[in-house]
């Protein structure tokens, strides 16, 4: 059986999976990016994590199908360079051939919320549909596009942006430069920011909430004291879920899915988030559309990156 | 050179056109639809404009590469069925079958606003580009996604909805059963409800529009009297426009066209269109998604359907 090694390059960890032709993980493993010591150095590390797994599974680099590395930024695929990763601060810093050129292996490049919506769409929740729109809530919103097996990619590699589609103009500001983006609302930071304005809006009317005895207010502890009955909690995670609905709402009328896979740290809210989302989502994807769609989990979690990674090279 | 017949059906008239690889159209007619008579009647008619134009062109029916045929409504092209057809009254009518049964020759089906997008990606305003989106502002809001030469068409043929994208939560009633869809705003008929509106407002506070004067309201009067120098037509137009811009970017930052093509009657304002169109879209589209994208007016005007289709047969 074929096998590849995706490879999820974050801020943090650098994760590196064995990956074999039908989308099972063989071995996994991470070490951090240490993204002050600069693109040689890592692109040194990850060159010895891919041969460490090799040796440590009896492999030649060459019986590998290939490499495949997920970047959380710009790409230019035809060039085979990073172009901007905010995360660990690259400018045009050329990827794959360095790669190519030590391991003497193919190498495959795509932004990191492409590479995890391919890993779900191909081996994870949207396995044997041939049209997957996938987004992952954390702190952003990511996306993906997924037909036939192939990330859609679009003209220079942006495709699947759906956390950036404008939802309300003049809302929030968003990091992007506009303001309004399904990001700023249904994000984990979004509901963290809806709380907390929900929050000084009801301290002015004298009304309690019991968010205002969480210390750390995070979007889980958001979504538990919604679960606990508090009235601003509820009215927080609904107005994130409306606004989630209305966005796949809007990209489904664009793409037509057969199934709408939804991760990130915020799907782990459960039936809180998917009931109602499923509920809203026909009001705003046209009948046919709605019929078409599957709302499911994500089933990778954080392993789609690499899972998606290792796809583009096997 | 290989040559294929491309048909648009369409509510009143039935237009047929032999069609070369390179997207010429080497002639063309057309005939009423006469709806009235029913399926069978259509497809016999339909045959028989097909046989009139190969003897026309000295051509054997074995000739062509095949037959392609646009149907303004919900089409199954796994069986070859229309499904939902309503402005001419089909419900579940059999096409490719007694097509190819008749002419033994390969017959393909779109929607027709798929095959008006996939038309002018081919043979119109987005030739030589690889990533395009396609928009027909006319009596409705019309769109296709065409990616390397093929329509986008997603799980159920609805891929490229981008008219009923709803922008304006419980907006003007549209047909699809939704409220404020793009369709409702910036469609020929978005701009008369808009202007009708804004003359009741206007009466009512006793302000003047040359809009009061004319007869037979139509964007097309509506875009006169802004270019005249109505306040009120002006407004209306900018509204359009503007809600366009936030769709069009929208839509964009989820398939990331290098062009977006946009024609229909309404196109035809010209500058007073396309320059305030330009001007707001990066407004909505991401950065980069802007950077990367044309926004051009169609060029192949009534003639992409029937363009469009037969390019499905080439």
């Amino acid at each position: 059986m074929r096998k590849a090694i995706g490879i999820d390059l974050g801020g943090t960890f650098i994760k590196a999976a064995l990956v074999d032709q039908e989308g099972a993980i063989l071995y996994k493993e991470e070490a951090p990016t240490l993204a002050e010591r600069g693109p040689d150095d890592i692109l040194l590390r990850i060159e010895q994590m891919i041969r460490d797994i090799a040796a440590k599974h009896a492999l030649q680099i060459s019986d590998l199908s290939g490499l495949g590395i997920a970047i959380p930024g710009f790409i230019d695929d035809a060039t085979g360079v990073a172009d901007e990763v905010v995360n660990i601060g690259w400018r045009n810093v050329a990827v794959r051939e360095p790669l190519h050129a030590r391991l003497g292996i193919h190498v495959a490049m795509e932004n990191d919320a492409n590479a995890a919506a391919l890993g779900e769409a191909w081996a994870g929740a949207g396995r044997g549909r041939r049209f997957a729109l996938c987004v992952t809530l954390g702190t952003g919103v990511g996306g993906g596009v997924v037909i036939d097996g192939k990330v859609l990619r679009g003209a220079n590699t942006m495709a699947g942006e759906i956390g950036h589609m404008v939802m309300v103009p003049g809302g929030a500001p968003c990091n992007c430069g506009h303001h309004g983006c399904l990001e700023t609302i249904s994000s984990a930071t979004g509901v963290v920011r809806l709380a907390r304005e929900g929050l000084a809006r009801a301290q002015a009317a004298g009304e309690s909430s019991a968010l205002a005895a969480v210390q750390d207010l995070t979007a889980a502890a958001v979504f538990a004291a919604a679960e606990a009955g508090d009235v601003l909690a509820n009215a927080v995670v609904d107005e994130a879920i409306e606004t989630l609905a209305w966005g796949l709402g809007t990209a489904a009328n664009v793409v037509n899915p057969e199934v709408i896979v939804v991760g990130g740290g915020m799907s782990r809210a459960g039936e809180r988030l998917f009931a109602p989302l499923r509920e809203a989502f026909p009001r705003y994807a046209l009948r046919r559309v709605a019929l078409a769609a599957t709302i499911v989990p994500a089933t990778l979690g954080n392993d789609a990156g690499v899972v998606g990674a290792a796809r583009l090279a096997l």
